[in-house]
C-alpha cells in the first residue's frame, strides 16, 4: 500500500518515522510522497509542494492529512477521496465540521475515511466507541480530552501554583500554544465531543449548541478549597443521549478525590463510555504528542490495509440538543457576596470567595437563575458537580 | 451466521440474551443450538445434551464455549475447530493451557479462535494488546485482573474491615466462590497473565514459572499502615519482556494513593500496556459479570462475522522466564522481630508488625535472602513496591 502524507510537521514526520522504522513490523506500507512547503523540498526526495502530484498519482492508495485547520485541509481531503484514495487524518477541526460529508463521499468512492488520531491522540477511543455501539446504544460519554488543561490543573494542585504559572510552564514545555484559548476555553474539546458524539450516537450533532465554559478562571484558591472538601476539579467534555435528544457540555467538573478522573496526572487523557450491557469502559493514554498520535494514524492505515473499518455511520438523523435534558448540581465561585435562596444548596466562604452549590436543576434554569451572578464577575468560576457514577 | 452455545449458565445465557434482543443491532446472527444438561432440555427447544448434534451440524458456523474448566471444554473446542467451525470462548483455564494448539488447529482449518472474554471480562483488553503489537513490541503490561480481590481490598479500605469480613460479603454477593482460592491465591490472574503474555509478546510462555504470592494475608492493619504512608495495596498481575527473556508476577503491589490503580473501586478491573511509540495505555471496565462478559463474546462473534481478526500469533518461539531479569523493591510484613541489615532499606514497626522494605534486588535474591523470614511466619505478607511509572 502506497501512502502520501500531507504536512510534514510533528505528526506527519512521526507517521513517516514509524512506517519507515525497520524494527517495527509494518509490512507492505510505503510512504511515496510528502506534501510540504517549497523551501523544504531539498530535505527528502519524495517531498512535493504540489497537491496535484498526489491527487493525480494513481500509485497512491492512501493519503494521511496532518496539516491541521479547515483550509486547505478540507479541499485536499475532498480531492483525495474523489480520486478514490483512502484518507486518514488527525485534524479534529476539519473532522468536527465535515465528518458526515467526508464519510458520504468516501462511501460513494468505495474508500475509507478514518480519524482515530483526531480525538484522544494515541488512545484507541473512537474505534472503541464504534465497536461498543455495534451492540449497545452508547448513552453517555465523558472525559479529560485535553492534555494541556489537565497538565495545568495537575501542576497547580501538585506544586501549589497559580493558573498563570502553570500555563507559562505548559507553554515552555510545548504543551500549550502561544495563544492558549483553544485548549483552556474549550474549543479543542468541543471539536472532540462533536466527533465522539457522531460515533457514539450514530448521528450528526450541532456543536454550536453545546454548553461551554472556560477553565481559565480556576484559581489556586479553588483547588485548595476543593482539596479540603476531598475533591478535585478537572476540565471535562461530556455528552448524554436519551432517545433523540442529547445534551453536551465542555466545562470544569468537580470529582471526588478518590475517583479515577481526579487522579489523572500531567497531560494524560481519559475517556469513558457507557452502554447498557457493557457498563462503563474507560480508556487512558497520551492524548497528544508526536509518536502516540502518529501511532493512532498508523493503526488506522493498518485497519484499512486489513479491510477492518469499524466506523460505519448508517443513518444520519440529526439529534436535537436540549439544555433541559439533564438535571445537575452546579458550583459557582465568585467574589461578590451571595445570599442564600431556595435554589441554592450551600454557600461556603473561603478566602473571601463565595462557593455556591446549586440545587439540582436543568442547564437552562441554571443559566437563567444565575445570570446576574455569572455576568457581574469576570473572574467567576462555573463548574458542574460530576455525577457519572 | 448460525451460532451454537456450549453451556447455558450465567455467561452462556447472557450471550443468548444479547443476540436475541431485538433492540440491539445484531444483524444476521442466530443462536440455533445450545448444549446443556439433559434435565434442562425442556427449557428451550434448541437445547441439546449431545455435543455431536453441534459438531456434526453443517449449518452451525460458530461455537461459543462457556462451560469453563479444562475437560470436556478442551475436547469440545478441538472437535468444533476440526469440524471447521469458528470458536469463541470465555474459558481462561483452557485458553491459558492450550492457546497455541487452538490457534494452530484453527489456522489449519481456516477458521478463527477468539477469546477476548477470557481476560478482563467486558474490557477490550486482548484485542487492544494485539492491535498495539502490530506496531510496537509491547514490553510490559500489568493490571488489576481480578475483580473479587479488588472488591475485598476496596471494601476493607472503605469500611475498615478485616479480610474475612470482606471475603464473606464477596461470597454473599456472588463475587467470590465458596472456595475462594483461585481468586485470592493468584491462579485466576496467573491464567490471565499467561494469555495476555501470549499476545503481548507474540510467544508462548510457561506460566508454571511465574512468581506468585497470595493476597490472603493482607490485614486491615496493613491497609491502615499503608494509608498512613500515602499508599494503597492492590493485587496485580504483571509481565515484562527484554529481548527473549521475560519475568511474570502475580502478587500484591503497593501503589501511591494518587495513582490510578490505587483508586480503582469495587470489583472493577484495569489493565495497562506499554509500547515504545504508544507509551502507556490503560483499559478499565467490568472484569466479570453476565452481560459485560457476554458483550465481549458477542464482540468476538461480530469481529469474525466482519472478517476482522486481529489475533495473529505469527511465530511461536518460547521465551525464557527469568527471576533475575528485574530489580525491584519488595515489602514484607511479619510478626517476627527483624533486625536491620545491608539488604534492608527500612523497617517500620506498626501495631506489633514489622514492615520491611528491601533494597532493590532481583526476585531470585529476594527469595534467597528472605527465605527464613518468609517461611517462619504463616501469616507473612509479601508485596512489591509498584514502579510502573
Amino acid at each position: 500500500m502506497n501512502v502520501a502524507i500531507l504536512g510534514f510537521g510533528t505528526i506527519g514526520s512521526g507517521v513517516y518515522e514509524i512506517i519507515s522504522d525497520i524494527s517495527k513490523k509494518i509490512n507492505d506500507i510505503h510512504v511515496v510522497s510528502i506534501l510540504d512547503l517549497p523551501q523544504n523540498k531539498d530535505k527528502l526526495s519524495i517531498i512535493t509542494s504540489d497537491i496535484h502530484d498526489i491527487v493525480n498519482c494513481d500509485e497512491i492508495d492512501l493519503v494521511v492529512e496532518t496539516m491541521g485547520g479547515i483550509h486547505p485541509a478540507y479541499e485536499f481531503i475532498m480531492a483525495c477521496l474523489n480520486a478514490k484514495k483512502h484518507v486518514v487524518t488527525a485534524n479534529k477541526a476539519v473532522v468536527a465540521k465535515h465528518l458526515q460529508e467526508f464519510l458520504s463521499i468516501a462511501n460513494e468512492n468505495g474508500v475509507n475515511f478514518l480519524f482515530e488520531a483526531s480525538v484522544g491522540g494515541g488512545i484507541p477511543w473512537l474505534a472503541s466507541v464504534s465497536k461498543a455501539s455495534r451492540i449497545d446504544e452508547v448513552d453517555r460519554f465523558y472525559g479529560i480530552f485535553n492534555g494541556t488543561s489537565n497538565f495545568i490543573l495537575d501542576y497547580m494542585n501538585t506544586y501549589q501554583k497559580d493558573f498563570n504559572d502553570a500555563l507559562t510552564l505548559a507553554q515552555e514545555l510545548g504543551y500549550a500554544e502561544a495563544n492558549p484559548s483553544a485548549d483552556i476555553d474549550g474549543y479543542d474539546v468541543q471539536n472532540k465531543v462533536c466527533i465522539s458524539s457522531n460515533l457514539a450516537f450514530n448521528s450528526a450533532v450541532n456543536m454550536d449548541e453545546f454548553t461551554i465554559y472556560s477553565m481559565a478562571n480556576i484559581s489556586f484558591d479553588d483547588i485548595q478549597y476543593l482539596k479540603e472538601s476531598g475533591c478535585m476539579i478537572k476540565y471535562i467534555g461530556e455528552a448524554q443521549r436519551i432517545n433523540n435528544i442529547y445534551e453536551a457540555f465542555v466545562m470544569p467538573n468537580i470529582f471526588k478525590a478518590s475517583s479515577v478522573e481526579a487522579n489523572i496526572s500531567t497531560n494524560f487523557n481519559i475517556a469513558t463510555l457507557h452502554g447498557e450491557t457493557i457498563g462503563d469502559l474507560k480508556f487512558y493514554g497520551q492524548g497528544a504528542g508526536k509518536l502516540a498520535t502518529a501511532n493512532a494514524i498508523v493503526q488506522d492505515i493498518l485497519d484499512i490495509q486489513s479491510g477492518c473499518n469499524n466506523v460505519v455511520i448508517s443513518e444520519s438523523t440529526e439529534l436535537t440538543h436540549s439544555d433541559t435534558l439533564l438535571s445537575n448540581q452546579f458550583m459557582i465561585r465568585t467574589n461578590n457576596a451571595v445570599e442564600m435562596s431556595s435554589i441554592i444548596e450551600n454557600i461556603d466562604i473561603y478566602k473571601d470567595n463565595y462557593y455556591i452549590t446549586t440545587k439540582f436543576m436543568t442547564t437552562r434554569d441554571f443559566k437563567a437563575n444565575f445570570y446576574d451572578i455569572i455576568n457581574s464577575d469576570k473572574k467567576v468560576l462555573i463548574a458542574k458537580i460530576a455525577n457519572f457514577e
